[in-house]
């Protein structure tokens, strides 16, 4: 009978609303900092808690569109090129949904960018205003943010060894100690030291030399070098790892 | 007043259902055959149409739990380990979700794995049977599931460039020309030559000479290996490319 009645109560699909959250980061190259987006909430659940920039998910939205609508309210930023992260939608990950109400889920599709501190602007009307922050720095989030920020940040780490992400926010014409301390900026002080570095890209074979030099406090002349597309995408095809 | 009007109305929110997918790779090592697991659907929409094996995410239930729910009914395996691959979520995705009726989305995050042929059991009980298909005779596929499948076999095919994951499935001991076999079988006749592959795979070091020799048909007898985990565990921090 027990057997029976459990096999007779056909299992429930669970509805959803769904989240985008974006983990964008930016590097001061000025001030050698790692950035990461923010912004305050200002209602509940954890009122006055930074949160990751997102929104909801609306009738005949694209993920990617609510990515970015929820980003264009808070940043002007050019070429904006969001990938997608990571999916989180365990049960309770949002105090929403709770175990009286479990009939509503809240699931976040997470988006990932990198993108150049010195073409963005930060919005400064509307009531929910983004702000950079030291990623080091980073208190407790709203939900589950930081670990979906974790995650993001281990993508970006991975990307730095394999993709040329960093030449895209660099300025076009570079010193290898500028691509050094960006690289040093993400990674940490001991991802490799320079002159390993020096050689490695170097011999990759897509830095072009521009001619050009520029002189920094009290050292020799540093030769400024390009990223060179062409030269990459000869090399598109082969895996290729950076550092 | 039309202004007004738009302005007053609040954007609604999508509902979601979710589905998990699953993007089961095997290769029988046999014939060099690589394969994919589907199911045939009984039910419409596209009714007697082959889809990837999913179903959608229930009350309480984590998607990583509906995605091994759905394949537990169908297939045997040891030690599955499913990825997240992807998330798909655009409106129209689903015929269920139409114009008429934009308030239900169907949202698929997809799973990814490649399992060992020799250790896995299709379960022919149940009304939801799963075969095994030659990947490349893959037919039209229920919703957008011919896309969800092209991504996790682009995911496949870059895992085996940088990670260790062709192990798992190999025998525990193997001839480099067995791993060659298995690297052209999902890769393609002309991923590399031969004997590139043999001294890259060599120097890397984490292949290690069980002592043992193999004779198969009239050449002389090759070398049995084994993939060092220990050897390789050294190499983890540093990024490799295998091919």
């Amino acid at each position: 009978m027990e057997n029976y009645k459990l096999a007779s109560v056909k299992p429930s699909v669970a509805e959803f609303k769904v989240g985008v959250d974006n983990v964008i980061f930016s590097v001061d190259t000025q001030h050698n900092r790692l950035l990461i987006l923010l912004v305050k909430r200002y209602k509940e659940p954890y009122a006055n808690y930074f949160s990751l920039p997102g929104t909801l998910v609306r009738v005949g939205e694209s993920l990617e569109a609510a990515a970015d609508r929820t980003l264009s309210e808070k940043i002007e930023v050019e070429n904006l090129y969001l990938e997608q992260l990571y999916t989180f939608g365990e049960p309770g990950r949002d105090p929403r949904d709770q175990k009286n109400n479990q009939d509503q889920r809240y699931l976040s599709v997470s988006y990932f960018a990198l993108v150049r501190y010195e073409d963005t602007n930060l919005i400064t009307t509307g009531n929910r205003k983004a702000v950079w922050h030291l990623l080091k720095e980073t208190p407790q989030l709203a939900f589950d943010h930081n670990r979906i920020l974790d995650y993001g940040y281990q993508r970006l780490r991975n990307k730095l060894e394999y993709s040329p992400i960093a030449f895209k926010v660099l300025p076009e014409a570079f010193t290898l100690n500028d691509l050094y301390q960006f690289y040093t900026t993400v990674l940490g002080e001991h991802f490799s030291d320079y002159s390993n570095f020096r050689a490695r890209l170097l011999k990759l074979g897509f830095l072009t030399d521009t001619g050009l030099k520029v002189s920094r406090g009290a050292g020799r002349p540093a030769t400024l070098y390009r990223f060179d597309e062409d030269a990459f995408a000869l090399l598109k095809d082969k895996p290729l790892v950076f550092i």
